[in-house]
């Protein structure tokens, strides 16, 4: 093998660049290899192709950097998202070309960092024989195959540290502040940044709740002499079906202009409490931007290991952490199995043990005693 | 003069909670005098009165907590704004009841630590012959009294930090990204979060923009090969009247759901240039949480020079920041006078000098050379 | 059981009140006990004793509070360092008063936070049948029972921001520079902030560094028109002996005052190339202040998992992190065995592949092609 | 006038890339000049010249980076310290031969940005004829003709960030902790900082100390049952002559390797008080990384401010701040006129308020109740 090449799908996420770095590194300095960049994710190796050459001087600095040096347009022409929000694949002519173009640019192997939708394309090139290693990218760390992806801790400190913003407001306001996070079907963010920033309530897609029992806790509260409530919503919260407060939320989810359910949760809080309920959306700020220390470090694993695992003739696997280790998995395994937040795991324990409340129907099952 | 007491008013800013810890400091340490904190803003001086006495040990640790441990609950019995946003003072009689509870309270005067409605009320008090000094608040550094107040400085360094982040996914991504951070008449934070942040349009209040301007900005970014733009948006940005785009606005006026101004021009921006808008409100975050240092500092002295104001005679004034050095200045003259940003001072000249657009109807006027 | 002793011992960590306040939640709030905070470590259970009672109203804030409010003053009368470093113990006297103690105070066992000093004082106290239950603290991450303790993500996210602001002035000034961090028997903090900072070179006790072959690299990298270099080294990096270079290290190890490991290196370096070099020490700023996001919430975990350890009735253990979850361990086993970094592991291995040296005097077999 | 010159000079500060961004883009944007950049400060202007064109592209993503992108190495060839630290001119025939080179180059003006030194060396190109514009830098703030220069408020928050880190160490282990920052001959860092960050002692040049006065601080704190102080240290601190300790310290003045006035003081605190006391040195984490939203702001006036002088015809100014304005003043009574802290000043007195002591022989007279 003599040139490989570096491709990145997907959003943005803290450490894209710093898996090229270390990829480019350890690809020319320890294998003498040749690696081309391929821009804007697959749709460069269409047509004309985009790609260029990389060499060490060429990632010098980019460590700390945010974003991806390869750009991640994706015009969709290798797969689209059906109604469900499943995958689609394309006509099998379009991996074609994508491998001639990779045929005539002497390129014999492609790292692909991306995340679910972006692998999923990467196992195609593998089941038409064309060498692909894989490093997962998701900054909600819902991939089963992989303790931990990079971005996720970086992710967490903002939240974090926004909820520390959020905590004096609320308490000098007497005001319930709710924090809107990433996390459409795990609520990884939401329950870490949520233990972390010392939340009153966490809601996630896999414990739907009750907005009465929501608002129950802010009132419990307020017996306490806590005048304020902290709570961390996932965009993807999901209320239980036919509790008592669900009627009226059906306007609300007609219209989705109220944006989002942190805002609605506020809405509604403030109606059924009397008390003022505040909406930040974190949005954009929890992906883009400069890696923390553990993200880069990992980051650079990944991006090292998967040159590795190439080199010692890996094909179709996803580089992973599993228990402090950098592992391979089948990429085909690693995209077919979720994570999601377990609703007896010891993290959701541990939140409950600390006083907080998912507002799940049973919620008073597990707060036993008062804690005023 | 043996006790003053403490007020904070108002929403919250970094460096509360250090004015009341230096005040505390100065007037016990220094002139032995008992401090007596008053809760929920000038509310606490009416009915019950609910106050307690501050002692050194009690703003033990306060310097970069963020908040007022006094809290500003404002039910608005003391003043209320009306259908202009403009003050409406009540009865004499509420003043009367708080002049009569602070001299049975023994309290001979007030450090009032508040934006412009609580230092309108502290004028009243001053009115009625109860000596008061007022300490300015507001983020959004509107005061021309001041050059600068505490907390600003704070919620530029999130503004820029937020900025940063914004950059590297609409670079990777080749994204328009919003960011809309607070100004309802002053567009201080985003004139300067936009020079800091390297923004390539800062829509202000002050600076009505097109909203073709703005897109034509866009689009010529792209010619010299930079896909991608940076917007920072004050709430109180106003489009120009009568300009091509403006009718189409009316609507997403109309419909206040849409959620602000900056959400409008993502959404607008996304139809006139075909490119992908995405819009970020800071909004809370930018006015809570731990001060930074330059905020620390500034807090500090205006606590301390607030009391010794108040010890040499001194009422009805403000301590001010002047030319890096804290003076006193008439309280009525302080809130009477607005500073807005004002279209052809230094920091914008330098930040259309940088590149950055403000979208005005006249913005060709300004950019003569082409800076590919 | 109904009243449980809390005890923090050793140096300060990032984390530690965040493990107070969860162990206090959990013990009041989910299982109705009550908890005594023991002060000054286990010194507090001598003679009249210091305790007072931990409410949950206690701990609120201290999430992000940097310290222990129990404080861990030490006099040593529980346990002395021998000339070796190893422990010694004192009299069973100490320990049968601290029980006598314990007992008269009702408390029925102790949730013991600390490092591995601390914890063999602990197991003595499970030796003589008083329960307990350890929750590891050690910056240096070196206990090989645990993947990971509270404190050591937030000493690489200080010491990598660091490594950060060294380079822009390394780079600018053609200079060398070094950062000292702590690990006087295990190179963590120092290969992770390492590889998160890009350091070129990074020296640990465990890959024993030959001067001439450091010096050597940063003369390669000027060849490579890299003008600077970032060295990253733990406090207890060791030279190896008989090098070239190591007879002129005498009379530095001889004057102690030249200031630890980094100085002496900087001092040798800049005689060995002819650059600039300077160190920074990094010191208590690596292990005090706010915990990061991840910190507090293994912090949380920990105190919660140790409480519920307890209520079921385990002894003698130790909580740790594996794989992603919480287990207990024997307090024994955990004390015995060290973790240092293994010469040959992955994360050595990523580093040598992304370009840095370890000094070692084999390193030339590591780095096979050129990668300016 | 066509082209002009870019210089960078003297020891790194968080900002000088911003000033460089700001002078290339206003210079090439708004006046379509041609920019020069000279490497390795005038010494790029002897011999065979290094300098190369700077477009817009090249200052792409420059405003958050710290360092200079032209270098600073400095050979002294155009001065040299004397034995007094003062400034010693080498012979004018340096000066003509960068002239010279300057007038082959077709560079028609220089923007010098530098501290005390290179805007001296810049005074004497405007004294041979050739127009110059000078931009501050210094991180000790110490030039008396504007009343803040860029990389100052970096500082702040960086040394502030490092006293809360101490804050919770010492107030856990009950120790003196000492923080030594910049301030050779102003104490501006450690003033602000130690305001900012609630030191109990601030020793700065302009108040010579008496540590038998400062040890007398840690031990009247104790007696407020607070068991911890913090102290920082500006590198120049004075111990005043003729006190009580003071003969005690010449051995440790002989002895350089001691390591600094912070070592030296901590090491008699700990004599003088019997407490565990701790210094930690700053140094280069002060000066070097990417530079606040301020300093930024700054920095882009600066160097927007500088095109915009020379372009109306200054000369042999540099860019100033005053009262919230960017002016010009003459470099030469610039560089004449170092501002050092007065000590009855404004921030001085407000420390004391709230509690500082600067450990002056007259302290005594400034605290007169007790703040326990």
């Amino acid at each position: 093998m003599k040139t490989i090449g570096l491709v990145t799908g997907g959003g943005d996420a803290p450490g894209l660049n710093a898996v090229i770095r270390a990829a480019v590194k350890t690809a020319v300095g320890e294998y003498g290899l040749r690696v081309v960049g391929v821009e804007d994710s697959f749709e460069g190796l269409l047509g004309e192709t985009r790609v260029r050459e990389l060499m060490p001087a060429d990632v010098r600095g980019l460590l700390p950097r945010g974003g991806t040096i390869l750009g991640t347009r994706n015009r969709g022409r290798f797969v689209v998202r059906d109604a469900d929000g499943g995958h689609h694949r394309r006509p099998e002519d379009v991996y074609r070309e994508a491998v001639a173009n990779l045929e005539r640019l002497s390129i014999e192997a492609l790292v692909v960092i991306g995340g679910e939708g972006t692998l999923t394309i990467a196992t195609e090139f593998d089941r038409l024989g064309f060498p692909v290693v894989g490093v997962p990218k998701t900054i909600d760390n819902d991939l089963a195959a992989t303790e931990l992806t990079f971005g996720f801790m970086t992710a967490l400190d903002i939240a974090t540290e926004a909820l520390d913003r959020l905590h004096t407001t609320a308490e000098s306001h007497d005001r319930v502040m709710l924090l809107e996070v990433m996390g459409r079907h795990a609520g990884w963010i939401a329950l870490h940044s949520g233990v972390s920033g010392g939340a009153d309530v966490i809601l996630i897609p896999e414990i739907p709740f009750s907005m009465a029992k929501v608002a129950e806790k802010v009132s419990e509260r307020e017996k306490c002499d806590s005048q304020f409530s902290i709570i961390v919503v996932a965009e993807g919260a999901k209320e239980v079906e036919g509790s008592e407060v669900y009627q009226d939320m059906g306007d609300a989810q007609g219209s989705p202009r109220l944006g989002g359910m942190g805002h609605h949760i506020a809405h509604e809080l403030g109606r059924l409490t009397g008390k003022e309920a505040r909406c930040v959306v974190l949005g954009h700020l929890q992906r883009g931007g400069s890696p923390n220390a553990f993200d880069r470090m990992l980051a650079t694993n990944f991006g090292s290991a998967a040159v590795r695992a190439l080199q010692r003739g890996e094909r179709g696997v996803m580089v992973s952490l599993q228990a402090a280790n950098i592992r391979t998995v089948p990429i085909a395994d690693a995209v077919a199995n979720l994570k999601t937040v377990q609703p007896e795991s010891q993290l959701v324990r541990t939140a409950r043990d600390v006083g907080v409340s998912f507002g799940a129907l049973n919620e008073d099952d597990y707060h036993k005693h008062e804690i005023c």
